[in-house]
């Protein structure tokens, strides 16, 4: 299921780069397709700051959020991106089905994009949901989030801040930490990272490192301590309490105590280390506050970051130039 | 209650169709107010497709959907078709209060009206609710569904559908089938057809129907078979299966065995037979899947008509020529 | 904690008034800052009423309503005014947290900011929470209700109601009937009147009336009869019937026998008496039906005034003459 054809919605310029007309995961997307998408959220970064004017990149696009699972940030990051730049939304949630039912999950989706939607951004517990959506619909799909599989933008994001807090991606050696088994962002990072040219490196219990994880050209490690002296950059997943019931998951005391990062771990990593997390941030698990606010960490900058993403995506999606 | 008057909100042009000042009905237009909002449909068709600018038809109006039953297609059909044209949106959705418990109902819409609203669109599951509100406030009032009794938009854009794909309504034979008794589809379907001059045959199980609907016009029958060979078009009604536990209702599938249109009932059928569903559709049961996507169904046709349908209404009350 | 600051956001013309960065309660203003912000409400009246086109005074400025508690009523307001005037808005509604959990509290208020955001209006059951907030965030915070504290927004308009309809404040007598101890509308209302030179009845059962009321300049009295003669406007407070099960309120039936206002109590008050009421109102509670609708009655100009107050607000915060 490819994420990327050459079909595009509208005329594009002389770029040779091919469009996107779905965003389905980083996986689908060849290092230029992502350069291009970074490239392109740079001109976008000054549009989300508070007070500077609307644009009307998207005036006539309709874009809309259709997230089976809830979500508040990635779907009002999304909003925003698109009525920022002119864009109608329609906020379509229609609550926790545990399953792609097949038609049902389709039908939904068609009768909104009937609606005169152009942009479909979808959000649903089940991997593979948005690429098939995909090949049903003729709206653009982006992917916010399916399973434990892909999230797309939000690892656009980070590579966006690591590219301008350090100049450059390739050649870095970034620290995957946490529970790297269900997380859609790790996955996401892995495949944009290694197109990239980073060396990554994912850290984690045992039980939360999936064994064939190295295929996808990573280093594995278990210690924190092992991999801080060699990180340029480590990104802190979100612990998600809900896995502690499987068994699989320390407690969150255990957690904090081997993979939490703290004032006393930092002074073990690389002076100019740069501090990632996807939030919301548990405070005193992944990350202890003071570290949180600190110098190296980017949290809120990522967040800010995540709008311009999203405003590429949508306009590369839509085919602005 | 009269859902015509002489007043208008805004100066209009030379119609002499005495324009809307409320949509509470289809009982209660004429068939030359019904055929001007459906040319009027005709004009906003092309602005509600994707990547279409957006008009400032609206522009300064603020449409409020009051839906004191839960919705989210026809919520979405009004807010989308009042922003692609330029008005601002209010969603007020107080929760299901299950009686129109006068004054509060009427407090309630009173005190949005307040706020600077133009136009209330409101779906109450009392009959007569709309009603109710328009002798109250000054605004315009759209009822988007009331109870069993009217639900005007959609008879409008299924009438919009039958004459876009047949070129006239006057003369053809519609069946509506399936739970004629607690349908407020089929009721504001049936008042339109006839006043357009369609033959209208319901068709369902005899407690599904009820005793004195021949009074409206309408013809009766209790087999699909008997009525397929002589239908123009066929209106598939959707099956509330909370309906079931009153005991009038068949079961699932002995409804689908006896009303389900498939495709060997579709043998049957006139070879141009066009088929419309309100939605969303439970395939399977009212239609099965092959016969819902093949090229007698107009499902998704309906679904963009009715943002044509939304605009012309709104304009209408608005008073926008 | 200062409501008032030398710093703005934007340049601002040659007014003298030191302009608000924040609106966090009417306590922290001066009597000439209510004054220019009832000034500011006056040119606004007619931007909120029906049929009036839009303006773009806030173009580019993105508000978020962050509402710990729920409210209909109050975001709607909110989100109308900034949409009216031009405004992008979000709607960040996370749920009843029953605390301040002070950094989880702020970490999403500084993520919802890290989206571009200018101006957050927040609720929450916890007095003190927009204070707390304004000191960590850049953008301007404006205070839709903290728990019994204030809710200066509420009591802006009830002054501008009474200012318009008397032409004045200053001498003025005016009584805030029902629950003072648990309401911030009374607390703000108190503020704000005492500092614009009227004279403040507070009236209650005595579990409701606190006891060092009278260090913020008011008069306590106990019974409604008592101060009918004497008062131009009567705010009458909104009966919370969840304190009921506090022990400290009387029954409803007690309640409307001894403070509701009915045409009895007003053939007691001055002819010319102006009745206010936050609204919602229970009918029959705090007031009968016929005098709410009846010509003292100022309860449904209150909400239209709302508008304008909040669209005084926003522009005023975001540096907008």
């Amino acid at each position: 299921m490819p994420a990327v054809s050459a079909a595009v919605n509208r005329p594009r310029s002389e770029s040779d780069v091919p469009p996107i007309r779905h965003l389905l995961g980083l996986e689908d997307l060849s290092a230029r397709q992502i350069g291009d998408l970074l490239d392109r959220a740079e001109d976008y970064l000054g549009v989300g700051e508070a007070g500077r004017p609307k644009r009307d990149d998207l005036k006539g696009v309709v874009v809309a959020n259709l997230f089976f699972e809830p979500s508040t940030r990635t779907r009002t990051s999304f909003g925003l991106a698109a009525r920022r730049l002119g864009a109608d939304t329609v906020d379509f949630s229609p609550g926790g089905s545990s399953l792609v039912k097949g038609e049902s999950f389709i039908d939904t989706a068609k009768n909104i994009e009937a609606m005169g939607v152009d942009i479909l951004v979808v959000r649903h517990n089940s991997a593979g949901a948005p690429h098939l959506l995909a090949r049903h619909v003729r709206s653009g799909v982006v992917n916010a989030g399916d399973g434990a599989h892909e999230h797309p933008t939000q690892a656009l994001l980070d590579l966006f801040t690591i590219r301008r807090r350090r100049g450059r991606i390739e050649g870095l050696t970034v620290g995957l930490v946490g529970d790297i088994a269900h997380s859609r962002v790790a996955r996401s990072n892995i495949h944009g990272l290694i197109k990239l040219g980073a060396r990554v490196i994912v850290c984690g219990p045992p039980t939360l490192v999936p064994d064939g994880i190295t295929k996808l050209g990573v280093e594995v490690a278990h210690r924190l301590e092992d991999i801080l002296p060699h990180c340029d950059v480590l990104n802190l997943l979100r612990v998600q309490f809900e896995r502690q019931r499987t068994g699989y998951f320390p407690s969150v005391g255990e957690y904090a105590h081997l993979f939490g990062m703290d004032s006393a771990r930092l002074k073990l990593a690389k002076p100019d280390v740069l501090l990632l997390a996807p939030g919301p941030i548990n405070r005193g698990v992944e990350i202890t506050p003071e570290v949180a606010d600190g110098p190296h960490s980017a949290i809120l900058e990522q967040v800010t970051n995540g709008l311009a993403i999203r405003m590429a995506v949508l306009t590369g999606i839509a085919g602005v130039r």
